[in-house]
């Protein structure tokens, strides 16, 4: 049976966002036809907004409106980098911008950050090239730094890259940390997978 | 912190899909900013496509795109209604496009479709004139048909629904019938809640 063309583009395009099937496509094109043309066009206009309208902090990395950077007048640095309340001596190091908004806004470091783009994943094609350990070392070796803070995700592909990055900075004479693995805060034993609980266990602290 | 309001926008945007809440919709976001330019703005493509380009066969409602309508040279009717191979003794009437095609791809029906803007829902301000009745009984009207196939879903909106349009369809001395409800074919008894099963039970079939 022969569908709507241009429908069935769109279920293509909506699959190819992260944890979307084909089923959630589907559902969620059918639902836009019922919405409102309005609805439809303003997602489509926020997506190609950020295409045209966001870019990158030329210095850490995380996503700034082109229009901020405008009447800032400065080289593309957000206010982050270009704050002088904050501490230069240490710098955070995320695999994604949205990490950054996470740690900023659950604790009461004030640092410096620092953006890799994703983890090391061989596999895939990503090396430290293409994550930008390159930049990394760059803003390493401008100095001033004491303390690098490793803030990628515990899963293998963070930990491999967290690792690269403790191994590549110890030239540069500076203290190096991991935010700490355990049992989340309120969290239930039984929930948790057997690796956590197993390093939980064996890094335990004498109180 | 701030945070690019270009962004924040996409954001809220995807959120309104069915079943993306704002950690989801985050996730899809930042996933975007990270893939090509192009991907994003096919996707924007292929949302304000859907608002310009696809309408709805005037007869039985499903979508169609409007340069098919324009090739053809026709009132709007999609390939289903002008189609000289089908029954046109029987109609059956679903809750949704998705679900025409579902129905075709399922079965060996040949008759007609005729399409609902959704189910009865009187708390959601949803009556007879939104979903299209008025439609409906001008189609049963024109004559020639023998039997009114009810498809719509077996919630209790759908039910609802079903239980009207047969109500109002005894006045046109025609056969009237609902597809079956029961157990799912391979279906395990474990995994289905009771009141599927009890409903099979009751209506269980001498063999």
């Amino acid at each position: 049976m022969k569908q709507s063309k241009h429908l069935n583009d769109l279920i293509d395009a909506l699959s190819t966002l992260p944890g979307i099937g084909k089923k959630s496509a589907q559902r969620m094109a059918y639902k836009l036809m019922r919405t409102s043309t309005e609805k439809t066009l303003n997602l489509s206009k926020k997506l190609s907004n950020v295409t045209s309208m966001v870019g990158n902090c030329k210095i850490c990395g995380i996503y700034l409106d082109n229009d901020d950077v405008l009447q800032q007048k400065d080289n593309q640095n957000c206010h982050l980098c270009i704050s002088e309340n904050r501490d230069i001596s240490k710098i955070c190091v995320t695999e994604s911008p949205a990490d950054v908004y996470t740690i900023d806004s659950s604790t009461d470091y004030k640092g410096y950050y620092f953006v890799l783009d994703g983890n090391l994943s061989p596999l895939d094609g990503r090396g430290p090239t293409e994550i930008g350990i390159k930049r990394l070392e760059h803003r390493l070796e401008q100095g001033n730094i004491d303390e690098l803070i490793l803030a990628t995700s515990t899963t293998i592909e963070g930990e491999a890259t967290s690792h690269y990055v403790q191994q590549l900075s110890t030239k540069y004479d500076i203290k190096i940390s991991r935010i700490a693995f355990g049992i989340p805060l309120n969290g239930e034993l039984g929930y948790l997978d057997s690796d956590t609980i197993s390093h939980a266990f064996r890094e335990r602290k004498e109180l």
